[in-house]
């Protein structure tokens, strides 16, 4: 088997054993019986999504027993945001899908765009409708699986992308390898650990035509920016094997950040006498021993459980929080919580709405 | 007192709380008593160090009675590097502190230049040199602090190039804020939460004048060209609040590093059977839950205890390493290293001399 399609294999399995791993509701993942497992590819029409559809494709026709994609549905949310460029990437798509005998869902879908948008608004609002048309669209064709392209020089991108706009070390893991978007629907990304260089090679070896999206080089959208012009410049200037070093500090910010949960997890497990609705007690003395910012962290995995707003919680309110764990009496912090000390004892609780101001 | 005096206060008392926690055994911070407490200052004569060299001098020229830093020492290697201009230099620097009555330590020290040297090999040759003359002269004149001129820029200078270069979590950490380098004499830095800008405005307040190492505009030096090319292009377009961004990333790796230290220690203690000169023990059953990030992690703990080379293992040893406390029964490691399984048990151990090939 061509070693691309090998690599996509390898790097659907790590997809897989990611979401056994998570142990969440596991999709059925046996070979498809006609519904109930197939996958969904989101293609653009651009080199990386169709490198993804020819690869799973010839996986799938080798008809080897290990197949796990289940049939194939590709799916294309046209937005003209380019006119005429636009349409004629979705009529290039449909037509191509058929010579491979695929179906193919596209769906027309004008975005509202406003004058004083900013590009990277554009951006967000035109992820989001895609997502909503995937997930749509996978549920709809019995699809327990959306593919993605995703590659590893788009993980560097990403990475690079957060530390310059400022990040913690769990933003150094970037682009996930899987995500939960519905009961029994795993967005998926087969392609993480291959180069752009690979997928184009590939397309050139199997004569795989492709579109050009030409706002990939609009230097107003970041991305761009740091695709055409930050990127070339640390390979020339400083390290050619960049993209390798941020994808390795992408991995190891993976496992740190789920060491530390765990962390979390058994200190929170210790420390917590009860819970309910509306309050969290926690025992301090299991944590006098703890570093201060796993009692942090602890604190924004409690707000995150009862849906308090993290958003509005800045620096000095978690540094009042901790403080309150060793020493103190009662603080009140944003969108009605307050934090109240007896003796070992910490009681945090959301102020009922008769008693808010 | 200046508002720049000030930040310098608070990041020599940042230094001593790290030194407090570190628990390693503390110098006597008691005010001066004519010996035994001082302070050298490292200083080239740039911008930076003379900052460094005023603010102290303010400090301990305003009689505080919290003065921690005791008299100071300034100390200068001219390398010879830039012929007439550094003797220029030392002079300078020279005539400067006999204005402020400060004891001034000169050396003159020409380095072995060879041709075929890298530019990346002479900065680590006079960084070395650097380092043994300061160390020499801080014992000499009863000195417990080495205290340099780093400043917030160029720890987000050292962090982008740690990222360029390749590097995990560890390592985002960038400079130290201290550093042990002999029984009682500590490295600090307590400049490390100025900007350099800060630096220039004091100096143009107090009105000292400083001298410009052409050799730090040399692009043939990695960390100029990330200074002077780098760092600009990414405030002008990603994030003018760029260094800040790469200042707190260095805060947390180095939070969660303590966090990944804590655990590794915990789960030793909790899995190691025993240990002598040329062998340590595993209880394998310890180490079933933990996870892999963690368990390569102990191993890297063992062998930087032992003293083994971690040099010469590769990611398959150490992956090879973490699969025998799973399964298997016997590998062979560089540097004589040898892995035994026998049942719940792993045995770690140098072979000794006898027994080596």
């Amino acid at each position: 088997m061509n070693e691309f399609v090998s690599a996509v294999q390898l790097g659907w399995r790590a997809c897989e054993q990611r979401m056994a791993a998570e142990n969440s509701p596991l999709p059925d993942i046996s070979p498809p019986a006609g519904q109930g497992s197939g996958t969904l590819i989101a293609v653009s029409g651009g080199a990386d999504s169709m490198a993804l559809l020819r690869a799973l494709l010839e996986w799938n026709l080798s008809a080897e027993n290990d197949c796990l994609t289940g049939p194939l549905v590709i799916a294309h949310l046209n937005h003209g945001l380019r006119g005429a460029d636009s349409d004629a990437d979705a009529d290039w798509l449909e037509e191509t899908c058929q010579a491979f005998s695929l179906p193919c869902v596209i769906e027309k879908q004008e975005l509202m765009i406003q004058q004083e948008g900013t590009s990277e608004g554009l951006e967000e609002l035109s992820r989001k409708a895609r997502y909503e048309f995937l997930i749509r669209t996978a549920q709809k064709y019995q699809c327990t699986r959306i593919a993605v392209a995703h590659t590893r020089d788009d993980q560097a991108e990403t990475v690079l992308h957060h530390i310059v706009r400022g990040t913690g070390i769990a933003g150094l893991r970037g682009i996930p390898r899987i995500r939960l978007l519905a009961e029994n629907l795993y967005l998926v990304r087969p392609l993480l650990d291959c180069s752009r260089e690979e997928v184009v090679q590939y397309l050139k070896q199997c004569g795989q035509t492709f579109r050009t999206d030409a706002s990939n080089a609009d230097p107003r959208f970041t991305r761009n920016r740091i695709r055409h012009q930050l990127l070339p410049l640390l390979k020339a200037e400083f390290n050619p094997a960049v993209v390798q070093a941020l994808q390795r500090l992408s991995q190891q910010a993976e496992e740190v950040t789920a060491v530390i949960s765990e962390d979390v997890a058994r200190i929170l497990q210790r420390a917590t006498l009860d819970q309910n609705r509306d309050t969290w007690r926690l025992d301090c003395d299991q944590l006098v021993e703890v570093p201060d910012y796993l009692v942090k962290q602890c604190f924004l995995k409690i707000w995150q459980e009862m849906h308090w707003s993290r958003k509005r919680m800045g620096f000095d309110h978690w540094q009042r929080l901790l403080e309150l764990t060793r020493d103190g009496q009662k603080i009140h912090l944003p969108d009605q919580i307050e934090a109240e000390r007896r003796e070992r004892l910490l009681i945090l609780r959301k102020l009922p709405a008769r008693e808010r101001a």
